[in-house]
């Protein structure tokens, strides 16, 4: 496994060759992680002119889902940060030092991730360093992913489907937005989950089919829309489901209506997943079923994104993202309406952009689509 | 409640006139909290040379534990990120096209809080402004707290510890440390909190006394130390208890010697609060106790922090801090033990500072440090 970091660093590196740069400092976790195997808290990782070196400001906790560092790289671990001046604790400062010691003369930063006061601790520890910056380099290595992360990605989808299937078994009707989060929580971590991916989202009634609503005390009534979207990590990765059911025997009208428009339109995207589409094409496709119901005010600004280390990453499938999908990237396809004071749909699936020729895109998240009436 | 939000700017404003400044940029979302009484998600608040406004990028969501803007904050709300360019959804960027709009030549922005991206971003809208940093001077006003922000506390430490009394009354053999501390998590959100005031540490065996343990797959067994650490977040305040407990019948004497040492260190450094009392002394206190017995190498780098809308505040209680406690100043003592491979002892309260004509530190959170075997 660990020639696949050294793998990813030797193109980082020559992406940071290629702009002149001697070094590159790498700050941002989910980067680091990448990277390095690892990103144990407060950590960074110098690519530096004689040897790489990951900098912690602990040594790196032994638990398996966060990853063990790669054994090919030095690990430098800092002492604590109370017992001697602030700024010796940085791992930022740490590596600026050692790149220096290196014979490097100029570093890429993350100008994205480090703060101002960083960036100056950063520079005033190693004045001869030109400091540039790196951008979203390690962002965009990062898109297209390989069979071993889309595993991790597979995993974490079955693991959401298995905890969202065992809630929809269960009673909902008078249990509280915040009380069936939680549970779903508990049963990602049951069934072997590192964690959830991002804050599970659970929205009745009035709530329902708003993006990343952040679950409140109403409970759950018969006639309701409920909107679902919770997430895995799995080994550091991270997937999506959103799905939107009804509660009581008999749908009215309206609801079904406005659900087999967003399911079509989510149906839209997910077909116009392909090697080569370009991004806002995605977007237009699910887009334009709604649009031209007279839903364009009520649509979010994006269709979906990448997924992986982080639950948000590069593409974004919007209306001005510049860019085509490749083959292996994981992205959400999550198209919905929210009506305001009524309520709405949210349809979200995970899947891996595939060519045609492998039977296209590869659905993670295998949840029935179909209206249910709970 | 809403003059107490106007006075805190004015009294921000004060600082900023006083450091030459025409106009501030509050980014950091606990400080936003603080001057504007909600920090919806990507929001800036701006000090204007006029007037002051609050740069939201989507309308507030109507949740009453994150709190409702200030009435009397202009509150501006931007158009979704993915409509049009990139920069013009940045809460920040359009904050300060605003400052010169009201004609400020400078402002002061949290260079501890921006990206060098953002600061760059900030900078290229407005050329004509010069930009200061505005350093902690929004966390030195949340240091001293008054009575509104401490009530708020004092139901958090309530809250924590019905949650942990609970967890008591139930079998704890053979449950995993991430399941105990999950069900903390919905104790807390079942009595009224907003939700966990930080990740709810629950650590066995030789995992029990490390600082920040994060919960792993290991299950509790006859013998061990379990140490629960948790706070509940109550109307965006945030507090913190932690405590060691033995399983099974009998403590062996190692545990019994182990936890009267810490609980000695920790009543030393309770016992050290005061106002006037300096921050390093309180941490001398509690760190002595354990230094005399040998444990020197075995502590943590800090005895103790304050505590507020974010978990981990000014005052430091280190060696090297600086600075001396005052009234009304909330923090936590949290002295503890590891021995690698045999585990250790914990144990955290959180109090407010009180001069000893009012009885000296108030304990908030009073759950028994008595050692209890479960």
């Amino acid at each position: 496994m660990s020639e696949v970091y050294a793998t990813r660093r030797s193109r980082l590196r020559d992406h940071v060759s290629a702009a002149g740069t001697t070094a590159a400092l790498v700050t941002r976790p989910a980067n680091v992680r990448y990277l390095a195997a690892a990103a144990p808290r407060g950590s960074a990782l110098l690519l530096g002119k004689r040897e790489d070196l990951l900098v912690c400001t602990g040594p790196p906790e032994d638990r398996p889902y966060e990853g063990r560092p790669d054994e090919n790289l030095r690990l430098l671990v800092l002492p604590p940060n109370g017992a001697g001046a602030g700024a010796g604790g940085d791992a930022a400062v740490a590596a600026a030092d050692l790149a220096v010691a290196q014979g490097a003369d100029s570093m890429a930063v993350e100008e994205h991730h480090l703060t101002v006061t960083r960036h100056r601790a950063v520079a005033s520890v190693a004045p001869g360093l030109r400091l540039g910056d790196l951008g979203g380099a390690v962002e965009q290595l990062r898109v297209v992913k390989d069979e071993e992360e889309i595993s991790c990605l597979r995993i974490g989808a079955e693991i959401a489907d298995q905890a969202l299937g065992e809630l929809l078994e269960s009673i909902l009707v008078g249990r509280t937005e915040r009380h069936l989060a939680l549970e779903l929580e508990r049963r990602l971590v049951d069934h072997g989950a590192d964690g959830p991916a991002f804050a599970t989202s659970v929205a009745t009634g009035p709530n329902s089919g708003r993006p990343a609503h952040r679950p409140t005390d109403r409970r759950v009534e018969e006639g309701d829309f409920l909107t679902v979207c919770l997430g895995a990590a799995y080994r550091g990765y991270r997937c999506e489901i959103g799905r939107t059911f009804v509660i009581g025997t008999s749908p009215a009208d309206w609801q079904i209506e406005l659900y087999d428009l967003v399911f079509a339109a989510q149906r839209a995207g997910r077909e116009s997943l392909a090697p080569g589409a370009a991004y806002r094409d995605v977007d237009r496709a699910a887009r334009h079923v709604l649009d031209s119901a007279g839903y364009a005010e009520a649509l979010p600004p994006l269709t979906g994104h990448g997924v992986g280390l982080e639950i948000d990453e590069d593409p974004q499938l919007a209306p001005a993202s510049m860019g085509k999908l490749d083959a292996c990237v994981p992205v959400t396809v999550e198209p919905g309406v929210h009506l305001p004071g009524r309520g709405g749909v949210r349809i979200d699936d995970t899947l891996v952009v595939r060519p045609e020729a492998d039977g296209g895109p590869e659905l993670l998240t295998i949840t029935t689509k179909e209206l249910l009436a709970l």
